[in-house]
């Protein structure tokens, strides 16, 4: 992964976590991700890092651009000891793409031109990919690495790689050698890490040496090599039953959706603290629109009792960080929307606000549907970015239960 | 950054950006950021390999939990050639950590107590870092690096480097020792990348190689350092006026927040393809509920009508997406809250539901004022996500341009 902004922390790696997810449903594993500036050198010596572990596929993001900080193709073609010539078929490529930029100011045609080429020019010998955007990538051999160039914006890059890995070519060659996926997933909803340890006792340390487990927002992630997904799946239904929330790598999210689209039924949110966060991660999943329809964002005290109908008897005897209150947000969302559910969450993500009664790390989530509505405690730890974090995750988990309780 | 989950891509790498963030205040630039998994291999030849680099700090992120695949302190002890021992003051301190720590399966207290020693166990000669989870972590001088192992959880990594940074050590010393931020950063809001290197074309070669830029969500980001920043400040002024937003590294976000605050106003937020990402962005500002409210998520088009009063007839002639229609929400978000602002955003986040008249990436953006109301229209290019964050983007901006409006 290259760029300045990535390694300084201005702009979150994104990259290399997808390539990574996607080469796993190939069994194909990652072994190291290296992030480095805007600097030849660095570049260079990156990848003659990379190089030298003697793996089958080095991929590099960023550095595909126009401008003078963008050298990447400069700096491959140094660490695999090649040339640097114009590609006639990527020139073509990269003319087709300019065309239609849009251009507020005068930049003059000679720099354009000059952009054109330098975006046109690959290491010798290397095969060009085609633009997503208006920089095409390559695909090169070095000794029996392949080595694959690809563009730093996340959208450039995933459709570049999907090109790829769709169409014919080396790409194509190296994964359908690939030995398919090698792990299954399983995760567990409030359980501790601990208790997984004692759980997973009878296993042998080599065994257990194999195991990778994650813990966040109250799940608990637990990657088992295929070989032993059977035996691992027994002692954790054993020790843990409906904890076992997803055996094959579902999300939370992914779940819920598709039990409300089997029941045919409809969700509306009301949220305090995550201020909207629970219905951008909903909406986040394509055609949720089957099955969400929105809801309120009641930050405030009025807005709760102006469009969720919340009492103000409620929040003056309770306050607004309650189950009275949050049960009220559901109901009236419900009602509000006419949805056949309805979740709600307030709380404390501080970091002000907390009180020795409620602190900072409170919340409460409700959920309301045709058979009544219950409100449930959380007490998250951590700062306001996991509190909320942690709120839609326990908000979507108590819908879940109260969607697969039996009729 | 240690950790299979961040290697494999299915929890982003935040941690390494945090710390890069907070050391570019002390004008310490990162060299080189290096994710490896779960291996104590790969963790001490990834340390060692940071090590041989000659700089003065290395920082290790993950793998101090209590289970068989935290190995993050073994790893850096056989990196720098130092044995292992159970620290007294770190024991006391996992000991107090780990009381009441809720258990709900039965883990024996033979387990427990070789977990809490399992985390207890440092590099000799290491001075332990207090936990702010369970887990403590340590700085150690290795001939001229100082070594800082850092646990993975962010809050965790937060807190205790925050600890770290504030307390008497060795790494306070370090930090002293820093020459101070080294560059500035300017943003410029819809000015294309081609423009900008015309426009800095009065510079030499060499000082451009100095410049870093990052486009982002309409945005451009240009990292200059010191020396040039006051001639960069003036080349960009002259060319993009105020298309320049912040000459100090300040994010919209940021800016319409104080602007807001200055004004005593409030704002409030009508979401539609978004789903609640606006607010959810607004609120990740801590205090933003002295000026923010809330709104409505309105996915579905009977949700703009019951809650935002958009006549049905606009959705009908127009369509969900267009003009007439997100005025009508900023409008009906605006008199539903009584904030003095509303902002609206409706769009084609896709990838489905675009058509030949109105494509994927179309997204309509509607500023509502005492002044009047106006609607903008955005065509995005990318994925469903990246179309969801920069309608957000926009929209703050469209704010952020009425609000600095002369009265």
């Amino acid at each position: 992964v290259t760029g300045d902004e990535v390694l300084g922390g201005r702009v979150g790696e994104g990259n290399a976590g997808f390539l990574a997810r996607d080469l796993a449903g190939y069994g194909i594993r990652v072994e190291r991700t290296l992030i480095v500036g805007d600097d030849v050198a660095a570049v260079r010596d990156g990848v003659g890092a990379l190089l030298s572990l003697g793996v089958d596929l080095v991929c590099t993001t960023g550095g595909l651009g126009p401008t003078y900080d963008d050298l990447t193709m400069a700096a491959v073609a140094e660490a695999v000891g090649r040339a640097m010539a114009v590609d006639t078929a990527a020139l073509a490529m990269v003319d087709e793409r300019s065309r239609g930029v849009p251009r507020r100011f005068g930049v003059d045609e000679e720099s354009l031109e000059a952009m054109r080429r330098k975006q046109a020019t690959l290491p010798e010998g290397a095969t060009v990919l085609p633009p997503a955007g208006t920089a095409p990538g390559c695909v090169l051999d070095h000794d029996s690495t392949l080595l694959v160039v690809l563009p730093g914006p996340p959208w450039e890059l995933q459709s570049m790689w999907s090109a790829a890995v769709a169409g014919e070519g080396p790409l194509r060659d190296l994964l359908g050698r690939a030995p398919g996926a090698t792990t299954r997933t399983f995760r567990l909803w409030q359980v501790i890490e601990a208790e997984l340890v004692e759980a997973l006792s009878p296993l042998s340390p080599d065994d257990l040496d194999e195991i990778g487990t994650y813990t966040r927002e109250g799940e608990l992630e637990v990657v088992v090599p295929t070989r032993l997904a059977e035996r691992v799946g027994t002692l954790l239904t054993a020790s843990f039953a409906d904890a076992v929330f997803a055996t094959d790598g579902d999300q939370v999210d992914a779940i819920v959706a598709a039990a409300l689209r089997r029941r045919g039924e409809r969700l509306s949110v009301a949220e305090s603290c995550t201020g909207g966060g629970l219905g951008a991660r909903i909406t986040a999943m394509p055609g949720s629109s089957d099955w969400f329809v929105g809801g309120v964002i009641a930050y405030a005290n009025a807005v709760k009792i102006s469009l969720l109908g919340v009492d103000p008897a409620v929040i003056e005897a309770h306050g607004a960080v309650s189950r009275q209150c949050v049960m009220a947000m559901a109901d009236g969302v419900r009602r509000a929307t006419g949805a056949e559910w309805g979740i709600a969450v307030t709380g404390v993500a501080g970091p002000g606000g907390g009180t020795a009664d409620k602190p900072v790390g409170l919340v409460w989530i409700g959920v309301a549907g045709d058979r009544g509505t219950e409100g449930f405690e959380l007490r998250a730890r951590g700062d306001r970015a996991s509190i909320r974090r942690r709120a839609q995750t326990s908000a979507l988990h108590h819908l879940r239960v109260a969607l697969m309780a039996p009729a």
